[in-house]
């Protein structure tokens, strides 16, 4: 079983057959980033529009039982979350709407800080605000994942340690693999893991160093990550841009918020566009690539089964029910 | 001639005689506290229509010679403002918005954390964020005064560096007056008045430390707060709440972002309800005996026409023209 943690694609009929024939159960994927709670609705319903149009292909999925459907019947699973907490705006009722909608992912803050917290990108961190804990705890009440990918540090510290149900960070790597504001620190990962969290490691050129990385460097990471972590809190997040255009590309560095481009989750400003992924992984058809490279360094067919996609199984069922 | 900073009364035909009848040249009236943008139009469109009807009493004012005017024909001259920059969203692009609708007054966060930045009532502050950065630039651009009353002391010193016009806070008293974290530092009012901004001292009970503190106490508080900034960068912001209601009070304090009843302007939790005020000021017709008590205190005819308001006066016609 394979769950991508977070694939950020521009998602269509192709996309849908891709993930397929890749042999993934379940992908994460974005709707909000900077959009307000009325923009986000047009978003959740794009989706149910995909989801009418192609029944063969997708379904949406809102907990782990219905992951092991798709598996079983032979579907993309796609569960629906959020980047940034924008749709909320500062309203607490939103987490048990957007819950009622379908959405199971919540990542606090996007780069910059939100109403919750502070961002990575930030030239400080104020850590969770008192509207964060609030939206932390009602995550918890309804069943949300709370998602600390783009959050800043103490932030991050702060939001697992409020939080009563494990957190996660879906796409991020550790520092030592590139020690850039979007990855995390030894202290993060010992943290989330004391807590049950999980922490998906993501596979774009970026978060790994460059796409000169081998598949070799980003496993024996991961070999270290387990040491640090324990590897049945490890999984796989890729942050996959799929056809994604340049002009998303601006909206995500530079939403509303600025009439700069700015630097994000592409890389600083002075590279713009979108980058170039490592030979070794560039869809999800190379998920089989990754699987046997994590055998190669040294993990048991069962770990790597657990690092595929396991992992998160059991993480969305205690977190999501 | 008689600025009043900040009135948050809930305004109507009898508040606005009561005002002229004080002798007030300009008040700086409260729009939104945690609307959105469309929200706050509605609030915009609400004093449209007390312009329309109400011609004889009150004028718009935009800039300083409009409340040069205001003195000169008799009315009540009203300066539209913000307590939050909750209205701006997240869109940098409604700074020069609202400006073109006549708001000249934003607040840059209201006892929360903000998209800017960190309120006062934050467990902690981060400081002016990337979008607060932006923003407070693009305020200098189109000239719109930058409010720090409820802001955290980490974001007020940065947004009093980060501004290239002189910033103001209109509704705080200074910390030793009663020392909670809604008043201000003598390290804020130093570094305010080094960057010739102006502070506007309150007369609401919670602020002064309480209905029992004297006019004379008052008063003194002032004098020690000219030495500290002098005495042309103080002013009045008197933080009324004439009419308003207990439904506004739980606005004020929890708005959408909790569902208890949370400390805010008002006092603690411990105190519920509008509090009573002090007997030497409970609406503008009191604004002769304020003007007495800081005579008597040894300021002169002339630097208490400052305080009263000839010096908001001077600081609107850098700041906003």
């Amino acid at each position: 079983m394979i769950i991508d943690a977070l694939n950020c694609s521009n998602w269509d009929k192709s996309l849908f057959i891709e993930a397929l024939e890749g042999g993934v159960t379940c992908a994460h994927v974005t709707l909000a980033v900077w959009e307000t709670a009325r923009e986000t609705l047009s978003l959740v319903d794009r989706w149910n529009r995909f989801f009418r149009q192609y029944p063969e292909l997708i379904m949406k999925v809102e907990s782990a039982a219905d992951i092991r459907q798709a598996k079983e019947v032979g579907k993309v699973g796609i569960m629906l979350g959020f980047q940034n907490s924008s749709p909320l705006e500062d309203d607490l009722g939103m987490v048990e709407i957007f819950h009622q909608l379908g959405v199971r992912v919540i990542q606090i803050t996007y780069n910059n800080a939100s109403l919750l917290g502070s961002g990575c990108y930030e030239p400080n961190d104020g850590g969770l605000t008192r509207f964060g804990r609030e939206v932390v705890h009602e995550m918890n009440r309804v069943g949300t994942v709370v998602d600390l990918s783009h959050v800043g540090e103490q932030t991050t510290l702060d939001a697992i340690s409020h939080s009563d149900r494990p957190v996660a960070v879906t796409h991020s790597n550790p520092h030592w693999l590139s020690h850039i504001p979007r990855n995390k620190s030894e202290k993060v990962m010992r943290e989330l893991a004391a807590a049950d969290g999980m922490m998906g490691c993501s596979l774009y050129p970026f978060l790994i160093g460059g796409p000169e990385v081998t598949l070799a460097q980003f496993c024996e990471s991961m070999a270290r990550a387990a040491d640090v972590m324990g590897v049945e809190k490890l999984g796989i997040g890729t942050d996959l841009v799929r056809k994604c255009t340049p002009e998303y590309l601006e909206w995500l560095r530079s939403g509303r918020w600025t009439r700069q481009s700015s630097y994000g989750p592409a890389g600083p400003d002075a590279k713009p566009g979108w980058p170039e992924w490592q030979s070794w992984f560039k869809t999800p058809l190379d998920f089989g690539t990754v699987a046997d490279g994590l055998q190669a360094a040294g993990f048991s067919a069962e770990e790597t089964a657990g690092i595929m996609g396991e992992n998160w199984l059991r993480f969305f069922e205690k977190v999501i029910g």
